[in-house]
């Protein structure tokens, strides 16, 4: 026994933990190489997990995700015997969708048109994904988060820069080539923030936040700043802690100092809310916490995690470049499927997971599938395309679970998992995310006011003048449009496509609003506002030989997510439209084409949720055990890295997993007895 | 100006503000007087609102829910003109709600069953409901929290005791007779806690908590007392802000000190998440948080504000005597219908609010249905069995709206409401809440292991000891059952009734667990585990004629709802009767009819969630503003008060906005030229 008091050794091994959390989350190995380097290296340079003592191993991926993809694929080309199963029975990629038309659906009135369900941003200081791109060919073009001047950049057939990581070690990764004539275009900030009534364009709001702010009855010091300047104040002397400020740039401390610092800032600041952080800690008004959680888009998850939100505003900033995939990000998953087009078992849905823990007896609830001399793992499925059809038994040495723990929640598992991975199973906080997409048959958001014009009186001699004439709700256009047929909504509404419901609905919701507001024109970026939509992105670029484009007219999270979740589907579009409207004019009805899609992550019934998003407490509590094996069980996917939502997380997670699957000795080594069930 | 500094002046608008909160959810009038006393004679003991020097108004009233139906009753009886508009074509009542079959539907297998979708248990202390109901004629019967032994109650004939109110005036309100010979049955507690594959009745929890407790690895103090002690325990130093322990019971400070300290509550923990306070206030270990956050339901609220869950917990508990009404909590709103056939208008979805606030200049985007010389309000309507329909307006002197926040959200407001009443609006976390229930052929939960016997060996001979010696997963029985293609599922089912989604996907998901776990024998009550089903509720009575059941198999909150939502309605079911196998022995599959009923309230299309919940610091930050009128438009609902969630807090507000309205000047008074438009 020791003679250490009972809340010194708490402290003591609380303290360990962060300091833990700290390197995981920093990615600082055992011996203090850094692990980004080392997944580079094995997922990019060489594309091999390396030598192993051990010899090829059976191993059942559940999930078909990226990450479920990529380490597959790895293992795969190492010599396993891979399989893997995923639930959907039409594709792979989780929560990377792009909503675009297939053999059997045409979403869009334009069957060239395409818009991003789930992951739509690749951001350029995540190396990882940004090079696989690259490896795999698909090409890759900017994602304005702010919207541009096209003129002034390098054009689309420039090849794009390397992607480069420079690692706390001083040394600097490069994949690709330099690209001397990419130039990036300018930034305009043309998009608009609206809130409270008050509306001016992001520009705007930049050099005079005043209009915006009173609007949130801001007064004294808070009034006269950008309320992101407010956050980033607050934040300074979080920064402290791990970082110094050396001619006006933040420089990482020394590399110890550096970890500790992380150690201290998870020690000190994850039992916050952010909302609790920005209020107590930082004291600021209730009405800059309002503002900067309208406009910064905090205010639905205020009560989630401060240090999810921390890193989240060191990811999506005005600053950062970021990058898509042209024809869609669903082409990364849809790649990494052609390499394991016999691995990839579509269609069957895990119900039960039964493995074998050499440190525990087995489990009387078993079914004697896994055990010290047979299987390490049991896998029992169920047919997603035929669900009265039998269940099936893959047996393996050892699985991966890369499903995200709310579907994992519904799993069977036996034996039982550790406590506190269990807990981790129970209590992971999966947020809501939600979009809505609506298609139009012109780029409006492009237009300036002389396009309008012109565009509008295409249609209609007098259209344009009437738009701008009648504000009154309720008013029918006085002149004859093609289409009459299509009501309030839009001479350009094919009718061929328009669902019947949503004719229906869009006939008869009034759209209002003022008729007319300022062109936007705008390529790319966004637009942020206090109605429901609260976030409305621009497609950064053109789809080749069509006018049109996809608005993502809606993009919310948490409790603003939640609120469109419990709305009908052809009723999100209505509303969505509608609120679009209000910041853009009721005019641009005259484009929509009457099609559009939209996606709840919550609702989706093998994603369960947008992403693990830590409530205050989660990480300190539980994420150490969140990724420790099981005895053959592996976990990884996003949840089980600390860049939770997004797919570098997956990815790193993958490498991780692989790696340690590859150089596992198996748990149990299978006699000449034993073959698949079914 | 002031020479108080910024700080010190805004510590006391804060204690202010935590002042006015205290007297608001104390219910003290600004005389000081009982708004409670003054709420039961204006609803039970007079039905009448009293005299108003202010002449007849239009009222329009949004939603009937049990707000909408009882405030709408009390202005109607007071001679204003009431129209009240509910967006549900088919029914009244919100979120009370039974399912129960009707002329067009029949959910269960057996006619006469029934169970709650929503409210389903009216507390004891909640004076407004239980004599509202008692005043309609509805009868009431006990709601079993904690299961009964049923020989020791007075029976179902005898009356019950009167609805009792004691004031903090020191003055005792009545409704009712004396019941002499009503006897409440004894508590058994023969209900189940199953946690970390650990299961216990309720009685052994009590009484010794190690084995439970243990599985969540507390360790010292915390292992030896029931967790509920932990949390009531850590809850004491709150409690002394505003009472005092005489004689080992809690007695209320004298009022000063007593309406002082509930603000010094809000004060002091309003910024507290549920998990912050217990953690970082009361310094429980992560493990105790665990085990209560389990057995308590709290783990999917601890993210949410503390102050909530401090009231619910006074709410729920095993002491306190609930009430529920025969034939199902429907028959409240329906009885409030009856008398206001003429005023609800069903089937009419509100998208657009305008009103003429006289503060304030007419809105440029306004219609001109309002205005000063026009009415007060104009509420414009979609037909929701109808939406190719024109929409519709309705105008009136005033409105009150009783439609949850969430909902609220996607109407149009002309001209904007007041700065924090629109924070209200946006930012109001409203809960999620889940029930997946399931009927069975007979009450297996009633059963001793006698009637188990003899139940299922008059299905077929053996099939008691087959259940006993077959606890192998995929067992078959290996006897005839009466209904061999009901497959595993059970040889009571019948086939007509079973909807064939169910039967396939019965079929498909094999029902695992041990074949027979103690016979519950149980009368009501609930258990509590850590499975996905999260709680259970077994019905308090059986249904007349009737030898089945309807079993609340999982009702969850917040993140544990989360979970179910994400799934299709039919896969609930299936996974429900899976979780309550783990509970209650595979054999229960027996008498499971393959009818379930499922509703989600967060997917509901009106409701837009369960409750508002606060989380942390939202009470301080707007609720004095929720309920605060704008020009001619009023508020009501759950929402609205302190009690939320609960038919007692709408009650509360649907008195309180009756005696507002009623006793209001008319904002404006229309004109002769005004008619109604459409």
């Amino acid at each position: 026994m020791t003679d250490i008091p009972r809340d010194m050794s708490a402290d003591r091994a609380r303290w360990q933990t962060c300091v833990k959390l700290a390197r995981e989350l920093l990615l600082v190995g055992s011996d203090g190489e850094d692990l980004k380097l080392s997944y580079l290296h094995t997922l990019i340079d060489t594309g091999h997990l390396g030598p192993t003592r051990h010899p090829r191993k059976k191993i059942l991926v559940i999930g078909a995700g990226v990450t479920g993809l990529v380490t597959g694929r790895l293992l795969k080309d190492a010599g396993h015997d891979v399989t893997i199963l995923e639930a959907n029975a039409s594709r792979v990629g989780g929560r990377i969708k792009t909503i675009r038309a297939t053999e059997h659906h045409q979403p869009f009135d334009d069957p060239a048109q395409y818009a991003e369900a789930g992951a739509m941003r690749l951001p350029d200081f995540h190396p990882l994904v940004l090079a696989l791109v690259d490896k795999l060919g698909l090409g890759r073009r900017q994602f304005y988060n702010v919207d541009v001047d096209p003129t002034t950049g390098s054009g689309s057939d420039t090849p794009v820069p390397p992607v480069t990581y420079t690692s706390f070690t001083g040394r600097t990764w490069t994949y690709g080539d330099e690209s001397p004539d990419f130039r990036e275009p300018g930034k305009r900030g043309n998009s608009w923030i609206r809130a409270n009534r008050v509306q001016v364009r992001r520009t705007e709001y930049d050099t005079a936040p005043e209009r915006i702010n009173e609007g949130f009855h801001l007064t004294g010091d808070e009034v006269r700043a950008p309320v992101v300047k407010l956050v980033d104040d607050a934040l300074e002397s979080v920064r402290d802690y791990y970082s110094d400020v050396v001619d006006g740039r933040r420089v990482n401390k020394p590399f110890d100092a550096w970890v500790e610092g992380w150690a201290r800032v998870i020690r000190d600041f994850d039992g916050y809310s952010m909302g609790g952080f920005l209020r107590d800690y930082a004291g600021l008004s209730d009405e800059a916490v309002e503002a900067l959680g309208t406009l910064e888009n905090m205010s639905s998850r205020l009560h989630l995690s401060f240090f999810h939100n921390f890193l989240s505003l060191g990811d999506i900033n005005p600053t950062a470049r970021y990058w898509e995939i042209p024809g869609g990000n669903w082409r990364l998953p849809h790649a990494l499927h052609q390499g394991l087009r016999d691995e990839v078992q579509l269609g069957h849905r895990v119900i039960r997971l039964e493995y074998h823990n050499p440190s525990r007896d087995a489990d009387p609830e078993g079914t004697g599938a896994v055990g010290p001399d047979g299987w390490g793992v049991a896998v029992q499925t169920v047919a997603e395309d035929n669900p009265a059809g039998p269940t099936r038994l893959w047996t393996a040495d050892l699985a991966i679970v890369t499903i995200p723990f709310s579907a994992l929640r519904f799993v069977e598992i036996v034996p039982s998992m550790s406590y506190k991975k269990r807990r981790a199973i129970i209590e992971t906080h999966y947020d809501q995310a939600t979009k809505v997409l609506l298609e139009f048959s012109h780029r409006w958001w492009e237009f300036t006011e002389d396009d309008w014009r012109e565009q509008l009186d295409s249609i209609a001699p007098g259209l344009y003048e009437f738009y701008r004439q009648h504000t009154e709700a309720d008013t029918e256009p006085a002149i004859t449009l093609p289409d009459p047929d299509a009501g309030l909504l839009g001479a350009a509404a094919k009718s061929a496509s328009v669902s019947e419901e949503m004719r229906t609905l869009n006939r008869s919701m009034p759209l209002r609003g003022p008729a007319v507001r300022p062109a936007t024109h705008c390529f790319g970026g966004g637009s942020a506002t206090d109605n429901p939509n609260r976030f409305t992105y621009y497609p950064s670029h053109r789809v080749d030989g069509s006018t049109g484009g996809v608005v993502l007219a809606s993009y919310s999270w948490s409790d603003d997510a939640a609120r469109w979740d419990s709305m009908r589907n052809a009723e999100r579009y209505v509303y969505a439209l509608r609120n679009l409207q209000a910041l853009h004019g009721r005019r641009i009805e005259v484009f929509f084409t009457g099609l559009g899609a939209t996606k709840s992550w919550a609702r989706d019934p093998y994603a369960f949720g947008e992403a693990a998003i830590y409530t205050a407490h989660q990480m300190t509590s539980f994420h150490l055990d969140v990724s420790r094996p099981e005895g053959p069980v592996h976990f990884a996917g996003e949840h089980t890295s600390l860049k939770h939502a997004w797919i570098e997380g997956a990815l790193e997670s993958a490498v991780r997993v692989a790696l340690a699957v590859h150089r596992a000795a198996p748990v149990t080594v299978p006699g000449p007895g034993h073959e698949e069930g079914s």
